[in-house]
């Protein structure tokens, strides 16, 4: 594709093609989906296909940690009461009310001091290996933080020593499809990048 | 290509085609980056292009973050004698002294208790976004914690107020390129993933 104009949605990809989407693992080049992740909290009704859904979660399942501890469960939750009474544990967390799916992210008790920020560093990791994932297959996703631990825990049926620490909703987004973004809302790359030194 | 077969390495992807890899910035597709990506630690000599570096970089920074927040810094560093000195903050950090560049990931004090692990969740999410566009590249990634803050900070000139929370080395794998890997060192999907509930 012509990087030079960034904004450009190649054909086929996230457009529909010949090929329903739905029924294809057909994705975009990695430089694409990059540029073309964004929040995504208004989802359209269509469904995803659960092999969809098992290829995000994969992307998570795959993603380094720390001495490779991979200490994280995935929940995937698709029914809409669950994901209803999930749109009310954290004030940001309203959109997935309507999500058409929601992978929790489950973290144990870290067994060290030192693995409080590990663990968070490497959920990370697994997290943006399955928005790239998602955004890979068109599907938009919007991740939040998990405030009231009780009810996520009623909700999900996780053990007492077990945290909810993110969720993130899954859909095709209600308004404009996934593309590349040109110029996003972030501090500049000279601001952002030192060369050399500080 | 075919997912059936996914050790094969799809010609022209990471393998040199008619465009040296090093004058073009072809990319892969990202369910090939995602399955490709792994800890490099020994590296050619094959030096990076500094546009390939950019556009590690450039990933880095359109991460999202809590409320766009950006809490991180980029400290890109190609030059031998820092590359060496790096390599002694941490004990998993040897790799540095002969990678052909490293990003060092730097962030400031947390202005409240809740986002020192808000940061590192975000500082996780950057670091993936970056180790995939370095895959995509055909670029062996090999992150790493600092231990050493004084020894990191007199390196960089990082002011008194940041810390060095990460490194990512990065260089072309000196043993095999990469290439998408059937079955990763991970829990079973099935053992990480829970359907509906825990």
């Amino acid at each position: 594709m012509d990087l030079s104009s960034p904004d450009a949605v190649p054909q086929g990809y996230w457009t529909a093609g010949p090929e329903p989407r739905a029924t294809s693992l057909r994705g975009v080049e990695t430089w694409d989906a990059i540029r073309a992740r964004r929040n995504v909290r208004s989802y359209s009704d269509r469904t995803i296909d659960p092999e969809h859904l098992d290829r995000v979660l994969e992307a998570g399942r795959r993603s380094p940690s720390a001495s490779n501890r991979q200490k994280w469960d995935f929940i995937l939750v698709t029914d809409r009461a669950p994901l209803q009474e999930l749109s009310t544990v954290w004030v940001g967390a309203a959109h997935l009310a309507v999500a058409q799916a929601a992978i929790v992210l489950v973290l144990p008790e870290p067994e060290a001091e030192r693995y409080v920020t590990i663990d968070q560093y490497d959920l990370g990791q697994a997290t943006m290996a399955m928005l790239l994932a998602a955004t890979d297959l068109g599907i938009g996703s919007g991740h939040s933080a998990v405030g009231d631990q009780e009810a996520c825990r009623r909700i999900l049926g996780t053990p007492a020593d077990r945290t909810c620490a993110y969720m993130i909703a899954l859909g095709y987004p209600a308004d404009r499809p996934l593309a590349p973004i040109a110029n996003p809302d972030r501090r500049p790359f000279d601001e952002v990048v030192h060369r050399g030194r500080w």
